[in-house]
């Protein structure tokens, strides 16, 4: 797909491989690029500061982050005092809605995404959802974005006046070697990434969490280099 | 409407008389209430302390109050530094889509509901949206809450396990007259709502926004004394 030069994108970054890897497919498409970090109160807060690092250093005309305090509605092991589930097998990732979900995380995030869009005319959301390894996750799913390109278009000014909201998620359906191997493609420098749901103090990766095994799984599945730097000694 | 008499409901509360009415119409019906206040940066955050009170009045269960700094996307006369309008006419008010219109607001507010509802077990979700007096806010209209309802649906734990959500907006199709004649029957004491934009800082309203304009308005044709404590006095 190719879009006129001109228009701009809302890119939702996390600070992670798979919203980099967004930004990087935005920018080549030829979007304007405005990045938007969420600080939701989740314990891995280093993210924070890897989104900033990643928006510049893929060229994006500029970065916001919005706080919205999700630790007061809670219910996930990502914003309450909950332990994030360590070493579990391939075969349970994926298998029902794990708890490290965050109840209605993706339409607040895509929400506020379309209020900036709304603000400066970017009528093209960029968000990294992908259905695939976090099958779990209710909001990663087709249906979800469908369902959110039509909420756009009745919830908003724009919409009103006749423009239709995009959505796009160039992940949806990759999985994680497939994802790594396009943001190599498109030029992500992954060692900017933070990806670990429980990292060390120092920013340093667990290696066990469900994001880091699925990082550490795609990186070996695309015979790339793993630039993370971890808490321990990561079996090879 | 009657619905069982142990269903949970969220029931979202700005503090002012619409979404008081619609709390206690939501008590009237039998719901659990969890009420939930947004503090977005907006500049009458004595609203607040309304909601609070309202919450306590009314009898439901609990109180959170949620913060999302929407001052981060601005466009908006409530949470940017715009002034908001005074003494604008009645054919004006409601003509295209106000400056006070907060992009995407009650996108964020539904979907931190719905987080909520999904933590809480609260399919039910209850909000003072009207189509008649605000009908320049285009996330006001009845569309976007039935796309809201599809966007639950489609992106909640509860919906991908077949749940349906409902969002009930009890004040759609009622003008502020109605609304008032509404509260007063449920017991509603507006004398703890506050609804003005741009209050004294002792929380006093101006009287001349859109907001207080529409308030009076409702209170002198429904016949009720205006409990409004006015930073000035009042035409009568």
């Amino acid at each position: 797909m190719t879009v006129a030069r001109v228009e701009r994108a809302i890119v939702l970054l996390s600070g992670g491989l798979d919203s980099a890897t967004c930004l990087a497919w935005a920018r080549r498409e030829g979007f304007r690029c405005h990045t938007l970090a969420i600080d939701y109160g989740q314990r891995h807060r280093v993210e924070l500061e890897a989104a900033r690092r990643v928006s510049i250093a893929l060229g994006a005309q500029d970065h916001r982050q919005v706080a919205v305090d999700l630790r007061a509605i809670g219910g996930s092991a990502l914003t309450a005092d909950l332990d994030v589930p360590k070493e579990r097998s391939a075969s349970k990732i994926g298998a029902g809605v794990p708890i490290t979900y965050v109840p209605a995380r993706n339409s607040v995030f895509l929400s506020l995404a379309l209020g900036l869009g709304e603000v400066l005319g970017a009528y093209d959301l960029v968000a990294g959802m992908n259905a695939l390894d976090y099958s779990g996750y209710p909001d990663c799913r087709p249906e979800f974005v469908r369902a959110f390109e039509a909420l756009a278009k009745a919830g908003t000014r724009a919409g009103a006046e006749g423009r239709s909201w995009r959505i796009h998620t160039p992940l949806m359906a990759l999985d994680k070697a497939a994802i790594v191997r396009l943001g190599q493609a498109l030029g992500v420098d992954f060692a900017l990434t933070h990806s670990c749901y429980d990292p060390a103090p120092d920013g340093a990766a667990c290696g066990a969490c469900d994001a880091c095994q699925l990082r550490r799984k795609g990186f070996l599945e695309a015979g790339a280099d793993d630039p993370t730097r971890y808490a321990a000694p990561q079996p090879s």
